[in-house]
C-alpha cells in the first residue's frame, strides 16, 4: 500500500478503518502482560538492526527527495539514517523494554467506613494519534514507549521522511505479527494527504489522545481541527535569571551555568533565549559575554546592556533588543539580554514573555530561590543548574515522547508512565446506597 | 452591574479583562499559605448564611422568571433556595475549608547521580473556566474547591439561575475583599450573552482549562469552540452485569444492588441504565423485574428477556428494546435489559454502547471479576456493590467538582486535588551538561 498514490485512498473510510482497528488492538494490548511486551520490544530492537540495509535504502529514498521540500542542510542530516544510527535507534527501544512497567501500578488504595475497598489503578491511555515532523528514530520511540505503557498508536510522520518511516514502522509490523500481537496496535498512515489528519483529529470515539510533535504553526493546526484532547509540546522560550547574590556563588558557576545553558546546544528547545542579570549582577554579565563571543553568540542587548557591552564586543554582535526578541525561540546563536532592578521585575518578565517551559535562577540566597521557584509559572523551574537538564532521559524517566507545555495531564518532560490514565476499582460485599 | 442589560456590554473588552484579571489574581492565590485560605473559606461560610434573605430574595427572581424559560417542576425544585438549602451550602464550604490543602505536596522526590535534587511538586492550574447549568449551590461548591487548590475560577451559571448565581458571587467577592484577596480570584460572568463564552473559549493566554457540567449539547459545543482544554463530563450510561456466578452470592444480594443502582435515585449520571444478564442468572433477572414493577419501572428487552417476563409483568412496562435503547441514559424510571451468553459479550456491550462512566459485575467467581475489571473500559469499575457509589463524597474525596469521562488529567470523580498540576524544581550546585 506504500507505493499507492495518496488519491487512490478514500481518505474517510481508510482512517476510519485505521482508528477502530487501533481501537480494538488497543483493548487487547491493555491486557497483556508487561513481560510479553517487553519481550516484544527486544525482538523489535534485532529486527530493526537486522533490517539495517532495507531502511537505510528506504532513507535514500527520503535523502534524494529532500531537495523537492527544501529541506537545509541541517535538516537533511536530521534526516539520515546510517548504521550507527539505525543501533542508536534499537539500543533506545532495548532500554525501553528495560523500565519497569506502568500499567497495574496502584496509584492509591483505601478502603470506605462501608466497607468498600477501592483502589486508583493506572491504565493505558487507550489509542494515541502522534504527529510528528521529526527524525526518522522518533518512530520507534514512539512505538516503544506506546508498547511499554500498553498503548495502541497511530503514527503521523513528516512527508520528508515518509519512505524512512514506512521502513521502519514494516519491521514493527512485522515483530507484531511474529509475537503474536494484533499489528494494528502500531500504525502509520500511509498516506502524506493532510486529509488524513484533518479526518482522524474527529475521531474522538476511537482516539484518545493527540501529541503533536513539530512546529507552533502545527501544534496550532492541530488544537484548531481536533475534537481529541491534545497534549502541547510548544516552543521553550527558556530564561536564565542571575540574582543579584549571584555573586556570592562559587567562583565562575553562574558563568558557567549561563554560557552552558545558551551554547552546549542550540537548536533544542531546552537551551536559553534570554538572560535577565540583576543590575548588582553586572560583572557577571560581562564576563558571560565575553565568553558568549567566543562561541559567536549575538547578543539583542537591552539598552543597560548596550552600555555595559560596550567596548566589550564587536558592534556586529551587539544589537539592540526589540520587544519582539523577549518572546521568541532563536535555537540559534542569539540570546537577548536584560538587566533588572529585581527578582520580581525577572519573575514578572518571564511569566508575561516566557512559554512555561524551563526557567533558572542563580543564586546563593535560600529565600530568592525559594520566592522564584513559587512564582514562576513554568513546567520546570531550575536553581543554579543549566536549563539543559530539562529533559527526560536527564530526569530518569528513560525515553520522552516530548516535553508537555500544557498543564493538565502531564507537564514538562513526558515518559511512558505519562501515556497512562487511571480507573477506580470499588470492591464490596453487597454495599448499596441508602 | 448586575442590573446592566447584556447589549450594554462590550463583549470582547469585557471578558478578556474579565480573564486578564483572573489570571493576575491566580498568580497572587497560588503562593497564598493554606491557612489563609481556609480561614477565607469558614468566613464566606459565615457570611453565606448572614446573607440568606438576600440570596432567597435574589432566588425568587429565578422563580419567577421560570416559565419563560419553560423550566419544568423539576427543574424549578432543582433552582429553588430556601434557608436549609442556604444552610447546606454553607456546609459544603466549611467541609471543603477542613479538607487537607493539596497545593505544595511533593508527589515524588529523588536524586540523580550527579546529584541533582528533582521534586515533582503540586501546584494549581491556575485559572479555571467552569460553565455550568445546574443548581445555584455548584457555584459556592465550586468557588470553594478552587479557593481549597489554589485557582483562580470564572463562573459561567445558566441564565435561569442568573440571579441567585450574582446574589451568591457577590458574597464570594465580600468575602475577598474583607480577607484582603483579590477579588477577581473568584468571578461570575455578569451577562448572559452567548459571546460571552464562545470569547472566554478562545483566550488560551490567560484561563488553563474549561469545566462544562451539563447536557451533552453544551458540552459538545464548548469542545468544538474552545482553544483552552477542557476536561469532559459526559452522560453516565452505566450498567449492571449479573455474570453466571452471581447465583454464588448470599441471597438477594445480586438483586438488591441491581435494585439500588437503577431506583435508590434515578435523575443522577451514575444510576445504571441496563442490566445484563448472563443467561444462567435468569432466576435473578425474574425476582430484579418483580421488585422493578413495583417501584413502576418501565422495561426496555431483549427478546430472551420479554420470554421469561411474559406473565411476570404488565404489558404496559414490558417494551421490546431498540439498538438506541442500548445507547440511552435514561435518567428515569427505564431500565434496558439483555440477556448474554457470556461475560465476553457483557464485556463488549458495555464496551460498545457504555459511555465510560461506571459499570458494575456481581459474580461470585473472582476470576470473572478480575477478567471485567481489566476489559471494561471505564472510569469506575465495580465488584458487588451499587454504582450509585461513584461518587467523590462516597469516594472521600470531599465535595467535587463533577465526574470526568475523560481519559487525560483526571478520570470519575474529582476533587480539589483533581485541580492541581505538578512543577519539576530542580536543585543543583551549578552543574552543567557535557
Amino acid at each position: 500500500m506504500t507505493q499507492t498514490p495518496a488519491q487512490a485512498i478514500d481518505i474517510p473510510t481508510y482512517t476510519t478503518q485505521l482508528a477502530e482497528r487501533a481501537r480494538a488492538a488497543s483493548h487487547k494490548l491493555a491486557v497483556t502482560d508487561g513481560e510479553r511486551r517487553a519481550a516484544l520490544l527486544l525482538r523489535m530492537a534485532d529486527l530493526l538492526v537486522e533490517r539495517t540495509p532495507q531502511i537505510i535504502a528506504a532513507n535514500q529514498r527520503d535523502i534524494d527527495r529532500a531537495p523537492e521540500f527544501n529541506l537545509t542542510s541541517a535538516m537533511i542530516d536530521r534526516l539520515r539514517l546510517d548504521q550507527s544510527r539505525v543501533e542508536k535507534m534499537a539500543l533506545s527501544v532495548r532500554q525501553i523494554a528495560q523500565q519497569k512497567d506502568p500499567v497495574g501500578q496502584i496509584i492509591e488504595g483505601f478502603v470506605r467506613p462501608n466497607g468498600l475497598r477501592i483502589e486508583k489503578t493506572r491504565v493505558p491511555l487507550g489509542v494515541v494519534l502522534f504527529i510528528y515532523e521529526s527524525r526518522p528514530n522518533v518512530t520507534s520511540d514512539a512505538a516503544a514507549l506506546c508498547i511499554n505503557s500498553g498503548n495502541a498508536l497511530i503514527l503521523r510522520g513528516g512527508k520528508e521522511a515518509f519512505f524512512s518511516n514506512t521502513a521502519i514502522a514494516s519491521v514493527i509490523r512485522d515483530t507484531l505479527d511474529e509475537q503474536g500481537f494484533d499489528s494494528a496496535a502500531i500504525q502509520l498512515v500511509e498516506t502524506t494527504d493532510r486529509a488524513a489528519v484533518t479526518s482522524l483529529l474527529k475521531q474522538d470515539q476511537y482516539i484518545d489522545v493527540v501529541i503533536p510533535r513539530g512546529g507552533e504553526s502545527l501544534i496550532r493546526a492541530v488544537v484548531e481541527q481536533s475534537n481529541i484532547p491534545v497534549i502541547k509540546h510548544y516552543t521553550g522560550n527558556c530564561h536564565v535569571y542571575v540574582d543579584q547574590h549571584a555573586v556570592d556563588l562559587p567562583e565562575s558557576m553562574a558563568v558557567d551555568v549561563c554560557v552552558n545553558s545558551k551554547v552546549q546546544r542550540t537548536g533544542v528547545c531546552n537551551a536559553a533565549e534570554t538572560f535577565l542579570f540583576h543590575r548588582q549582577a553586572t560583572d557577571i554579565l560581562r564576563e558571560t559575554c565575553r565568553q558568549l563571543a567566543s562561541f559567536d553568540v549575538e547578543i539583542r542587548a537591552c539598552p543597560t546592556t548596550t552600555q555595559l557591552l560596550s567596548g566589550v564586543l564587536p558592534a556586529d554582535k551587539l544589537i539592540p533588543a526589540t520587544d519582539e526578541d523577549w518572546a521568541t525561540e532563536f535555537l540559534d546563536l542569539i540570546v537577548a539580554i536584560k538587566v533588572v532592578d529585581s527578582i520580581d521585575d525577572a519573575i514578572d518578565h518571564i511569566n508575561q514573555y516566557g512559554s512555561r517551559h524551563t526557567d533558572a535562577i542563580l543564586t546563593a540566597d535560600i529565600l530568592a530561590a525559594d520566592q522564584f521557584i513559587a512564582r514562576v509559572d513554568s513546567a520546570d523551574v531550575m536553581v543554579n543548574c543549566s536549563t539543559r537538564f530539562s529533559d527526560g532521559g536527564e530526569y530518569g524517566l528513560g525515553a520522552e515522547i516530548g516535553i508537555s507545555t500544557d498543564k493538565l495531564h502531564a507537564r514538562g518532560p513526558m515518559g511512558a508512565i505519562d501515556l497512562t490514565t487511571y480507573k477506580w476499582v470499588v470492591r464490596g460485599h453487597g454495599q448499596i446506597r441508602e
